[in-house]
């Protein structure tokens, strides 16, 4: 099944002309799983993303599907349950894409630490039987000081005192999100990139009945009908609703940054304090030959399209790596790549954001005349932000809003939950189809609803990507590349090999060459930077190769998409801004 | 042993002419520990108190031996651990006060809930497990939502959801302060109360080396010496150290209030969120057909020497009790008694108080010049706070702290960790003494170390206190009494009804009558207030007999004590007083 810049121009057209039942605006992973779903319950089904699927924030995570352990340090036992049910589900329906890594947590006796080493080994064992893994291969287990130092010979030793290790799971989030799209393409949803919603457009009793949308490879705009819009926007949920309205969102931007592995060698991801007594947590995840470690959380109030990495973010990183890896001495020079994402965190909910700042006006003049102390200002500071609900608590969470229009709006939540926040919003959506438009949809059971790639048995998995490697082997790829293009496509592995019968494009390797190929057809990968950035991370980890073949990269794209030399040249001159700005070219030249 | 009045003369002619090894300033809780073990090291060792032994905050606690289950909801299992642990020694060492009472938790279902019902059931296994409480009689179990409501028909229905019970312990805060205190003088230290530390007096070298001290009663101003001078006085800690240091403690508030069981009645303690989202919980216990309830914690910045209950904290009680009682409608007027107490809080450490106050000031301004949103306030507000230490999360912590002029301070802590706060000051005590002063002094084990009434058994609590209220019984006094007196007293009861063999005085029952003359010649109750609050606890929860019994008790303690009419009419008034002021008359009178 072609899914391409071909099949998006036939989209298009029948998005114009049909009434859906469903139009899903936003192609992040909540948008991804949604539109899965509602096309699975046998909802008419569009979706559509200003950008390329993922782009904003669904490929800027830590890169896990996080079970969330930091979350029993306030005992929220049952956000943790439900996340490690969900990562079982996850790894159920997209069995090729999360893989477990069990995390070493050294643990530090310094004031502010999350757990101290008794601590660690209860919230391990409950996250253990909260996770209902039994004792054997991914059971926890504690280290002492010497064990951990053992591992990761140079961690910092002082106030070390030893460590556990528990299991979590890498992901890779844009091929989540792109596997669940592509599968929803499959089966029917009419999906398209690179169109963006302007504005909802209300019919005459000021009910929602579609949006106008923007196409930003033709510059057409036109209409897209649909009985329920469901807004999974992300960050730019607040955007699509009534400007009059609250706030849903208060966005937080996370900054993660990767070295070579020659600079700050870990064996295995790592999670420790940020020993800077501020709460924080900090991942270091190895991965292909580099290392990489993130993430901050920082009000964010910037330009939504286009968060960046800061020179306040790199200094934070680096005095945390620096801190806990003292012989490293990371620095600035060392950054390889980056990137930073924006979490579409819930604003505290307006019944408790009313805060009554009159006290605090009156009290900073008196503290400006000298009639009030330093400490009485503090003591109602801290009143006042315990009134002012506490988002790191309340963040993670996820609301399904139905606008006054009648618009939904998934808000919140995190990448983990994602097929969970979907449910909730297609349970209403049937509700209303049938009540509201009396369309019959059919229950389905969304944790059995396996993605694009995802079609092998999950018990099985090891095996299951052996034998895919042993397929592209077969056709003539070297055993490494084999590896990581099973990983990559899984069992979509035949149908990517096929475009390898037609021999290597200039420049690049047989299986780039159907990697590529495969994505611009099948993924629709429709510029350099998706294929690069999401459809592969070239440009994350591994810098060094996407310099060499970015070229290569868009003349075979050029060719397959039919590109003249100007728009061959925009590609190009685009990617190469992207991988500039992923190194970070301007903030070394300003603080180097 | 006596320890009365006329003992007290002694001591006090003992103490200005000793050079002590130890002199604890502060009779409360920690100060009648720290005398005990110090004593039984071997140290020469006097104790002061300028009022009645735990008079200022150690009689005036929510009365339970806590294991802090809430502690558990930001995960710190070591505290908890720690407090449980503690819990069984004191239940070791002074077998006849605390006694089991298993708590109810009842859960709501409702924003800012402390526990869901999974995570309770968690929270509670955890609890037993770090109690090391086998299954059996006391391990948690679960109720559902009706069972809450069999056992509690007048709690509030709207969301409850279930409940669970786990074990807790019911405490006599001032019994376990004069157990501790009797001991101590047992075995040889100089104990004296109503002798107020008015300086420390130093050597020409700076170290500390005595105190000035006034002996309320004589009104006489004398010098104390001691080679190390052990600051015990809570909330008052600050006072006796240097006037420019940083203050240490920044106490808070806490109120309780009884009513009778006909107004508001329990089956057993119960323990809830405040349901007013602040993040609290609230006690309410049953006791001797009365029920209590508490607690406040509000900062506090009046007169450290006398805390009362306020018109807010009356509202904030009755408020949370009739949001879970509805039907009780408890007001002001229900209030039979209630006692206001000052937690000696450990204030946030120096480093992390300083918050620059400059950005709010200039945010505050621009916001009175709408140059900015609410938003950005209270982000700000928020990011203070974060800087400033949560006191919540660290102030239940203690600190042994040496001062420059070498007095040694015990600040924060709570109540359960008293053998432990005396533990470590008496370790660096004993060290000093040896290195600084070659004073050879005696490891001890002061959990093994019981104190006075419970030389007994702790294995066998309740047949020796049968045993013990038999000989009452035997000495003729009813039986219902004669648990009492086997409560309060221990296996001092043989001691105690020696004071019955003369018969009872004028207006008391014979047990009244000996336990009076015992707590005034081996107890040190030297005014009725000592005998009527803390030796026994009639003001607080049997204030209709303590109304009968106030003049018969006045006349009884003039005969033994020798009162002339002036000092004797005087005593009765003071007594009246703080009967008064528990009773809330004032407030009454304002808000009725």
């Amino acid at each position: 099944m072609t899914f391409s810049l071909q099949t998006r121009r036939n989209t298009i057209t029948q998005l114009k002309r049909t009434d859906l039942d469903v139009l899903i605006i936003g192609g992040g992973i909540t948008g991804a799983g949604a539109a899965l779903q509602s096309i699975a319950s046998g909802a008419k089904t569009g979706l559509i993303d200003m950008g390329d699927f993922g782009s904003g924030t669904s490929s800027r995570s830590t890169k896990l599907v996080h079970g969330g352990i930091r979350y029993l340090k306030t005992f929220d036992v049952t956000v943790v349950a439900d996340t490690v049910q969900e990562r079982a589900r996850i790894a159920n329906v997209a069995p090729h894409i999360p893989h477990p890594a069990p995390m070493l947590m050294p643990i530090y006796q310094e004031p502010g630490a999350t757990f101290d080493l008794f601590a660690a080994e209860l919230a391990m064992d409950l996250y253990d039987r909260l996770a209902n893994i039994q004792q054997g291969q991914y059971a926890h287990y504690m280290l002492d000081r010497e064990a951990v130092l053992a591992r990761i010979p140079n961690l910092a030793e002082q106030h070390l005192i030893g460590g556990g290790v528990y299991l979590d799971y890498i992901n890779n989030d844009a091929r989540l999100v792109i596997e669940n799209i592509k599968e929803a393409d499959e089966l029917g949803a009419m999906v398209a990139s690179h169109l963006e919603a302007l504005e909802v457009i209300h019919a005459d009793n000021g009910k929602a009945i579609g949006v106008k949308v923007h196409d930003h490879l033709s510059g057409e705009v036109f209409t897209i009908h649909a009985k329920i819009l469901l807004n999974t926007t992300g960050p730019w949920a607040d955007d699509l609703r009534h400007s009059e309205d609250q706030p849903l969102l208060r966005p937080t931007k996370g900054v993660h940054l990767v070295v070579d592995d020659s600079v700050l060698f870990v064996p295995q991801p790592i999670y420790f304090d940020s020993g800077l007594q501020d709460g924080r947590m900090i991942f270091v995840i190895p991965r292909a030959g580099k290392t990489y470690f993130g993430t901050t959380d920082t009000d964010y109030q910037g330009d939504l399209k286009h968060p960046t990495v800061a020179i306040d973010d790199v200094d934070y990183l680096l005095n945390v790596i620096n801190i806990r890896f003292p012989e490293a001495q990371v620095s600035l020079s060392n950054i390889e790549a980056s990137w930073a994402g924006l979490r579409p965190l819930l604003a505290p909910p307006t019944s408790n954001t009313h805060v009554d700042l009159q006290p605090l006006v009156d009290l900073i003049h008196q503290f400006e005349a000298g009639a009030t102390t330093q400490s009485q200002v503090e003591a109602l500071i801290a009143d006042l932000a315990k009134k002012h609900a506490a988002p790191s608590t309340v963040s993670r969470g996820y609301e399904v809003i139905s606008e006054p229009d009648g618009m939904l709006t998934i808000a919140g939540g995190k990448l983990t939950d994602y097929r969970k926040m979907a449910e909730s919003a297609i349970t209403v959506i049937r509700e209303r189809l049938l009540t509201e438009h009396g369309v019959h949809t059919s229950q389905i059971d969304s944790t059995h609803l396996q993605v694009s790639g995802g079609h092998f048995d999950p018990s099985t998995v090891l095996d299951s990507l052996d034998y895919f490697a042993r397929l592209a082997e077969d056709a003539g790829i070297p055993r490494t590349q084999a590896h990581q293009l099973a990983q990559r496509f899984g069992s979509n592995i035949g149908r990517v090999l096929r475009y390898a019968q037609s021999g290597a494009a200039p420049g690049l390797s047989l299986g780039e060459t159907a990697s590529l190929r495969y994505s611009v057809f099948e993924e629709m990968a429709l510029t350099p930077v998706d294929y690069m950035l999401r459809r592969t991370n070239l440009i994350l980890f591994h810098a060094d190769t996407a310099e060499n073949i970015a070229g290569p990269v868009v003349a075979e794209m050029a060719r397959l998409l039919e590109w003249d030399d100007l728009e061959t040249e925009a590609q190009l001159q685009r990617l190469l801004n992207v991988m500039s700005e992923s190194a970070l070219t301007t903030l070394k030249r300003e603080h180097q």
